[in-house]
C-alpha cells in the first residue's frame, strides 16, 4: 500500500508544478490592445467551438453511461464518466493555457528569443504536466477504490472516446479553416498567410488550438492511460507474483512524470541559441534519466531485470521511429529534396513522390516496433510488451510539453503578423515556429510508436479478458476478422478526408463571398466577418466527426457479436496493422510535402512563385488532411476499437451469434 | 485415369480453337501502307523490348533453376523451367496476335462497327484461350508424370515469377511512355493524344501491348495455375476421399475452358449494337453455363454438393467485386461525378476525393471476399476456399479475352488517328475503346477477387506443406510476421511508382529535347526519333523491375529462415490483407480519376480547357501508375510471395534460425 501511494503523489506534484508554471505564464504581459483584440477573437472562437463540442459530447457520454450501467455494471459506468470528464478537463485546461501563452509569447518576442521561448515552452509544459498528472491520479484513485484493472478500463475507454471525438473534430476543424484560408487567400488573392484581411484567418488560428493543442494532448494521454491499464491487466494475470506486477506500471509512470519535470530544466535557450536543439535536449535527457531511475526502482523492488530491458526496448523503438520520421520529413534530407525536385516536372510527380516516400518511411518504423515487440517479449513475456509501451509513454509529460509548444508558437507568429509587430519580432516567432515543426515530427513518430505497442498490449489484454490462449490464423473467421479490421483504418481515414473536403468547400465559398461582397476588404478598409468562418468550421466539424467516431466504437461490437471472440481478436490485429501503417504513412507524407514546399520557398528549383512552387503548394494541401486530420486520428481510433472490444467482452462472450 | 484425360483434352481443344481464330484474324486485311508502317513501328518496338526482357529473364531463370535443383530437387526445377517457358510463350503469343489484331481492327472499322469488333474480340480470344489451354495442358501432363502437386508447385512458381517480371516491367514501361507523351504533348505542346508528331507516341502504343496485353494475361493466368495447385494440394491432404479431390480442380478447369469457348458465341454486336453490352453478355452467360455444367459434373461424380456451392460462392464474389469496381469507377455513378466536381475547387480536392473514394471502394469488395471465404469454408472446409478460387478462375479464358480486347482497340484507335483514317472510322474505334474501358474495370475487380481467394488457398496449402494446424496470433513472432508481411505490398507499390517517376523524368526531358532540336517537328515536316523514346522506356523498365520482383521472392525466404514457419505464415496473411486492400484501392482510385477527367471532357464543370479540366488531368496522371503499374502488379506479387514460401518450405523447416 505504501508503494501504491507513490503514483498519486507524483500525480499531485506534477499538477502543483503545472499550476506554478501556469502562474508564471499568466503573469507575463499580453501586449498591445491590437494583440489583445486578436487574441480575444481567437479565444472567443475556440470557446465557442469547445462549448458546442462538449454539449454534443455530454449527450453521447450520458447515453454511453446508461448502456454501460445496464449491460455491464455501474462501477465501469462510473469509471467511464470519470475518464470522460478527465479527458474533457484536460482539453479545456490545455486550451486555457495555450490561449494565454500565444499572445504572451508574441509579446515576449519583442524582448528576446530566449524569453519568448520560455513562455511558449512553459505554456506547453502546463498542459503536459497537468494532464499526465490528472491521468495518473485518476487511475491510482480508482485502483485504490476498486482494486480491479478491468473496472478501470472504463476510465480508459471514457478518456479515449472523448479524445477521439476531440481529435477527429479538431482535425476536421483545423484543416477546413486552413484550406479555406490558404486556397482563397494565398492562391486566389495573393495575400500572405495570417493576413488580417482574410476572413478565415481567425478560424485558422482557432483551428491550431482546437486541433493541435486539445487534439494532440488527447492523443498521447489516451495511449498513456491505455498502456498502463493493459499492463495492469496482464500483471494481474501473473497471479504468482502478487500485486506488485499490477502496480509496477503505476510506479514506472510516476518515475516518468518526475523525470519529465527534471528534464524541463534542460530545455533552455541562450540568447542566440537554437530552440529546436533545446527541445530535443529535453527529450533525450528525460529518456536517460528515466532509464536510470527505472533501473534503481527495479533494483530496489527486486523485480526481474527483464522488465527493465523491456522498458528500454520501448524507449529505443520510440527514438528510432522519431528519427525515421525526422529523416523522411526533414528539410535537410534527401527524401524531401527529391519530392521538391519532382515538383519541377509538375504537380502529379510531386504528389506521387510524396505518396511513395511516405509509404517507404513506414518500413524502418514498423521494423523498430517489431524489434521492440520481440525484445520485450523475450525479456519479460507478454507483460514485457505492455511494459515497453508504458516505458515509452512514461515520458509523455515531456513529449506533450514539447508538442504543445508547436501550436503556441504558431499562434504567436500569427498574432505577431496580424498586429504588425515588425520584422525582428516576426523573425523570432518564425524561428520558434520552425523548431516546433521539427519537434512535432519526432513527437508524432513517438506517439504512433507508443500507440502501436499500446494496442499490441491491449490486444493481449483482450485475449486475457475473454480467456483465449489461441487465435488461430487457420480459422477462416479469424482471417475474415483480420480483413474487416484491416479495412477499418483506411476507411475511417477516407471518411475524415472527405469530411474536410466537404467542409472546406463551404468555407471556400464563404471566403470568396466575403471578398466579393464586403467593399474595401482587400484594401484593409473594412473588417471581414471572422465569426461566420469560425461558425462554418465548427458546425461542419461537429456534424462530420460523428460517423467515424461511432463506427470505431460500434464495429468491434458488431464483429464480436456476429463472428465471435476469435474473429474479434483477428479484427483487432487487423486494425493495429493497417492502423499503424496508415498513421505513419499519412503523417510522414504530409510532413514531407509540407517541407518540400518550404524547401522550394527557401529558394530551390525556382523558389517562390515558380511553377515548381505552385505544384508543391498543391502537394502540401493534399498532405494537410493526411497529417493533421486522418493520420493523427488513427492512433486514437485503434485504441478506442481495442478498448471497445475489451470493455464489451463479457457481452460478446455471452451473446455471440455464430461462434 | 480416364477422368484425368478430360483436362488435357480440353486444353488441346482450346489451343486448336485459338489457332483457328488466329488464322481468322490474320487473314483480315491490314490496310494502307501508312497503317502498316505505324503498325510495324509498334511491332518493332514491342519486340525490341520483349527480346531484352526475355534475355534478362533467362539469366534469372537459369540461376533460379540451379538454386531449386541444388537446394530442393531436380523435379521441382524441371517443373519450374516448364512453368517459366509457358508463361513466357503466353506473353509472346499474346503480343503476336495483339500486334496483328490492332491494325486489322482499325482497318475493319472502315467497313463497320460489328466487323471491327469481331476482329478485336477474336484477337483477344486467341490470347485468352491459348494461354489458359497451355496452362491446363501443362499442369495435367506434369501431374501425369509426377502425380505430386507439390512438385507441380514449381510450374506455378515459374509461371508467376515470369508473370511478375512481365507485369512490373510492362507496367513501368507503359506509364513511362504514357506520362512522357501526355505531359509534354498534351499539356506543354497542346497537341492531341496519339499525334504522330509526338516522339513518345510509338513508345506509348508499344506500352499498351507490353503492359496491358502481356501483363494482363499473365496476371490472370498465374492466379489460375496457383488456385488449381492450391486446391490439388489441399485435396491430396483429404486422404480419405482418394485421388478424386486432387483432379477435381482440373476437371472444373476443363469445364470452365469449354464454357468460355461456348460463351464467345454470345459476344456479338449488331450493326448499331453496343460493344460493352456484348462483352458483359459474354461474361455473364459464361458464368451461368459454367455453373450449370459444374452442377452436372458434381452430380455425375457423386461428389459432395458443398463443392458446387463453394464454386458458386466464388463466382458470386467475383461478380460482386466487379460490380463494386464498376460502381466506384463508372462515369455514370456518383463517386466519379463527385471527384469531377471536386476538381472545381482545384487539384488538391480532386486528388483527395479520388484517393478517398478509391479507399471506400475497398469495403464492398473485401466484404464480398469475406462472405465467399466463410461460405466456401462452411460448405466444403478449407478445400472449399480453394475450390471457390478455382471456380472464379475457371472462366479465365473468357475474362482474358474480354480484357485483351481493351489494348487491341486502344491501339487500333491510335493507328486510326495517326494514319488519318477520318472521323467516322475514329468514332468507331473510339466506341470500341470505351467498351474496353468498362470491361476492364469489371475484369480487373474479378482478377483481384480471384487473386484474394487464390492466395487464401495458397496460405492454407502452405500450412499443409509445413504441417502446422495452428498459427497463433498470440505468438509475438506471428504478429511480427503479419506486420512485416503487411508493409510489403505498400512498399513494393511505392518502389514501382518511384520507378515510373524516375523513368518518366528522363522521357520528358527527351521528348522536350526532340521538340526543341528537331526543326519542323511541330509543323509535321520532320519525323521524330521514335526509337530513342522506345529505348528509354525499355532500358528504364528493365532496370527498375528487378528490385521489387526479387524482394517478392527473397523476403519470404528471409522471414522464414530468421523467424520460423509460424512467423512466415503470419507474413503471408499480412501480405494478403494489405495486398488486396492496396490492389483494389489503387486500381479503383486510378480508374475513378481517369473517368472523372473524361466526365469533365464530356462537358461537365466547364468542359475541356477549364480549370477543373486541368485539375482532373493532373488527377488522372497521379492515378496512372496507381492503376496500371502498382495496382495490377500487387496480385502477382502476393501470389509469388505465397508460392516462394511454399516452394522453399522444406528449407525453412530444416534451417530456421530462431524458432
Amino acid at each position: 500500500m505504501g508503494l501504491l501511494m507513490i503514483a498519486p503523489i507524483a500525480g499531485l506534484v506534477s499538477i502543483v508544478f503545472a499550476v506554478y508554471l501556469f502562474y508564471y505564464v499568466n503573469k507575463q504581459r499580453s501586449g498591445t490592445p491590437k494583440m489583445k483584440e486578436i487574441s480575444d477573437a481567437i479565444k472567443e472562437g475556440a470557446y465557442a467551438y469547445l462549448k458546442r463540442q462538449y454539449m454534443a459530447l455530454s449527450v453521447f457520454v450520458v447515453i454511453m453511461t446508461i448502456i454501460l450501467a445496464l449491460f455491464l455494471n455501474k462501477d465501469i459506468a462510473i469509471a467511464y464518466v470519470i475518464g470522460s470528464v478527465c479527458s474533457g478537463l484536460a482539453g479545456i485546461f490545455g486550451m486555457e493555457v495555450a490561449l494565454r501563452a500565444n499572445v504572451r509569447t508574441a509579446n515576449a518576442a519583442k524582448r528576446s528569443l530566449n524569453k519568448s521561448f520560455s513562455v511558449a515552452f512553459y505554456g506547453g509544459a502546463v498542459m503536459g504536466l497537468s494532464i499526465v498528472g490528472l491521468a495518473l491520479l485518476g487511475i491510482s484513485i480508482l485502483y485504490y477504490i476498486y482494486a480491479d484493472p478491468q473496472v478501470i478500463l472504463g476510465f480508459s475507454f471514457g478518456a479515449s472516446a472523448i479524445a477521439l471525438f476531440a481529435k477527429a473534430g479538431g482535425g476536421i476543424y483545423t484543416k477546413t479553416a486552413d484550406i479555406g484560408a490558404d486556397l482563397v487567400g494565398k492562391i486566389e488573392k495573393n495575400i500572405p498567410e495570417d493576413d488580417p484581411r482574410n476572413p478565415a484567418v481567425i478560424a485558422d488560428n482557432v483551428g491550431d488550438n482546437v486541433g493541435d493543442v486539445a487534439g494532440m494532448g488527447a492523443d498521447l494521454i489516451d495511449s498513456y492511460i491505455a498502456s498502463i491499464l493493459a499492463a495492469m491487466i496482464l500483471g494481474a494475470a501473473m497471479t504468482t507474483q502478487g500485486e506488485l506486477y499490477v502496480i509496477l506500471p503505476l510506479l514506472i509512470g510516476a518515475i516518468g512524470l518526475i523525470t519529465s519535470i527534471i528534464g524541463m530544466y534542460f530545455v533552455r535557450v541562450k540568447k542566440r541559441g537554437n530552440p529546436g536543439a533545446a527541445l530535443n535536449r529535453g527529450t533525450f535527457s528525460t529518456c536517460f534519466i528515466f532509464a536510470f531511475l527505472t533501473f534503481i526502482l527495479i533494483y530496489l523492488l527486486k523485480v526481474d531485470f527483464g522488465i527493465l530491458y523491456a522498458t528500454i526496448a520501448g524507449l529505443i523503438a520510440g527514438v528510432v521511429i522519431g528519427l525515421a520520421a525526422d529523416y523522411f520529413t526533414s528539410i535537410d534530407r534527401s527524401p524531401v529534396k527529391r519530392i521538391a525536385e519532382a515538383a519541377k516536372t509538375g504537380t502529379s510527380t510531386n504528389i506521387l513522390s510524396g505518396f511513395s516516400y511516405g509509404i517507404l518511411s513506414v518500413a524502418p518504423s514498423v521494423l523498430g516496433i517489431c524489434a521492440a515487440t520481440i525484445a520485450a517479449w523475450y525479456f519479460a513475456g507478454v507483460y514485457g510488451i505492455a511494459i515497453s509501451a508504458v516505458g515509452m509513454l512514461s515520458i509523455t509529460g515531456m513529449i506533450v510539453s514539447a508538442d504543445a509548444y508547436g501550436p503556441i508558437t504558431d499562434n504567436a507568429k500569427g498574432i505577431a503578423e496580424q498586429s504588425g509587430l515588425g520584422k525582428r519580432v516576426i523573425d523570432i516567432t518564425d524561428r520558434l515556429d520552425a523548431a516546433g515543426n521539427t519537434a512535432k515530427a519526432i513527437t508524432k513518430g513517438f506517439a504512433i510508436g507508443a500507440a502501436a505497442l499500446t494496442v499490441l498490449a491491449l490486444f493481449a489484454a483482450y485475449a486475457e479478458i475473454v480467456n483465449i490462449q489461441t487465435i488461430n490464423l487457420m480459422d477462416p473467421f479469424v482471417i475474415v476478422g483480420i480483413f474487416i479490421g484491416a479495412i477499418m483504418p483506411p476507411i475511417l481515414s477516407a471518411l475524415l478526408i472527405l469530411s474536410v473536403e466537404k467542409n472546406a468547400f463551404v468555407m471556400i465559398e464563404e471566403v470568396r463571398r466575403q471578398f466579393r461582397e464586403i467593399k474595401g476588404l482587400m484594401k484593409g478598409k473594412a473588417k471581414p466577418q471572422y465569426a461566420r468562418c469560425v461558425d462554418i468550421a465548427a458546425k461542419g466539424a461537429l456534424k462530420e466527426l460523428i460517423l467515424p467516431s461511432v463506427l470505431s466504437i460500434v464495429v468491434p461490437l458488431v464483429v464480436g457479436l456476429l463472428l465471435g471472440k476469435s474473429a474479434l481478436g483477428g479484427f483487432l490485429a487487423g486494425t493495429i496493422v493497417t492502423g499503424i501503417i496508415f498513421a505513419l504513412f499519412m503523417a510522414n507524407s504530409g510532413g514531407a510535402w509540407d517541407n518540400a514546399k518550404k524547401y522550394i520557398e527557401a529558394g530551390a528549383f525556382g523558389g517562390k512563385g515558380s511553377a515548381a512552387h505552385k505544384a508543391a503548394v498543391i502537394g502540401d494541401t493534399v498532405g494537410d488532411p493526411f497529417k493533421d486530420t486522418a493520420g493523427p486520428s488513427l492512433n486514437t481510433m485503434i485504441t478506442v476499437m481495442s478498448l471497445s472490444a475489451s470493455i464489451f467482452a463479457p457481452l460478446i462472450v455471452a451473446y455471440s451469434l455464430l461462434v
